[in-house]
């Protein structure tokens, strides 16, 4: 027992700084592959942004797929939650509630890890132990940005037409992040997203 | 006089092989780079997979970018072909034809030479010299697709929304692209090709 209550406050700490540690990887590995790409983004590269070993990167993440899987992961999932925390910021209803959440979609698609999770797909297409991974993530991660859509266009998903509407406005944010890749699209974005938003609005009205 | 006359007939079969050549490299080019992505497509393995020398690779492209995009262009450029070869066999007007008009226009970005472009875009991404090129390129094949697709919707670019309503479409058809690069997303994209269909026409039709 006394062991126990000694050890506590020393084990704190270094779960903290393991912590630290992983999330510092797990940052590292998403501007190395946004600025680099797959090819340049090897765990060296990694492990030396991040400040750590490669003994230290490998004791968090065995595999170079490990470490970038759970990278796009956690940053798609602090950009669902990014999202969730700006849900009561929303107009209430009506077109300008709609507007504010295509476009709240739509920037999901033009960040860096939005670039780094299209290198790790394009390469997951050439690369076989990487695609399952990238396939299984890409599930998940779909799913929540479809669910959060729903939710905060108010909709009832299973009247007629309504999934897939939602569905194309993702496709659509989608093909717009990738327009953003090579150059900043942004002025042609912007009156694609409000000309879409008032599509969308009036079919989800009409049911 | 007499050697120009002499010279014809063995001038034009070799313009032929030449042209041939030139074809078997482009093929090989979209080939290697949507099966095995930038990184794998070296000039020496494209020249392989074409049967010819290196030599001879390099008289038609002396760079690996003029041999990648030349050959991007060169299947943009049929792809717009068989576009419009398509044109008379759709349905005069109304929803059926703004259907299959959007379903063709998908169909531009579910094959081989897609993902062959998708390898190049990100790979411009973080390759200077071949940015500049692949900006280019995308822009003549962009505003080359937007082309078709107001000639083919038969809407007038210049009413109010019509322009941003065309490009939402070809945005949500480059993500539905994206949605394909890594599975078969085929049955979810019939569906959502129906209804965004709907919604366009109906779009369209108002103004």
């Amino acid at each position: 027992m006394t062991t126990n209550v000694d050890a506590a406050p020393t084990r704190a700490p270094q779960q903290d700084r393991s912590r630290a540690t992983r999330q510092r990887l797990l940052e590292a590995a998403i501007e190395c592959l946004a600025e680099l790409g797959w090819t340049g983004s090897t765990v060296a590269v990694v492990a030396e942004r991040a400040g750590v070993t490669r003994g230290a990167l490998q004791h968090h993440f065995p595999t170079r797929e490990d470490l970038f899987t759970a990278a796009i992961e956690h940053v798609a999932d602090e950009r669902i939650a990014f999202l969730r925390g700006r849900q009561a910021a929303l107009p209430a209803h009506g077109p300008a509630r709609t507007e504010a959440v295509v476009d709240l979609l739509v920037r999901m698609y033009m960040d860096q890890s939005f670039k780094a999770a299209l290198h790790l797909w394009v390469a997951a297409a050439t690369e076989e132990p990487l695609r399952e991974r990238v396939v299984a993530l890409e599930n998940r991660v779909g799913r929540e940005a479809h669910r959060t859509a729903v939710a905060f266009l108010g909709v009832d998903e299973h009247a007629s037409g309504t999934r897939e509407a939602v569905q194309a406005t993702l496709d659509m944010a989608r093909g717009l992040g990738l327009a953003n890749l090579l150059t900043d699209d942004s002025a042609r974005r912007a009156r694609v997203v409000r000309r879409w938003s008032a599509i969308l609005d009036a079919a989800l009205a009409e049911g």
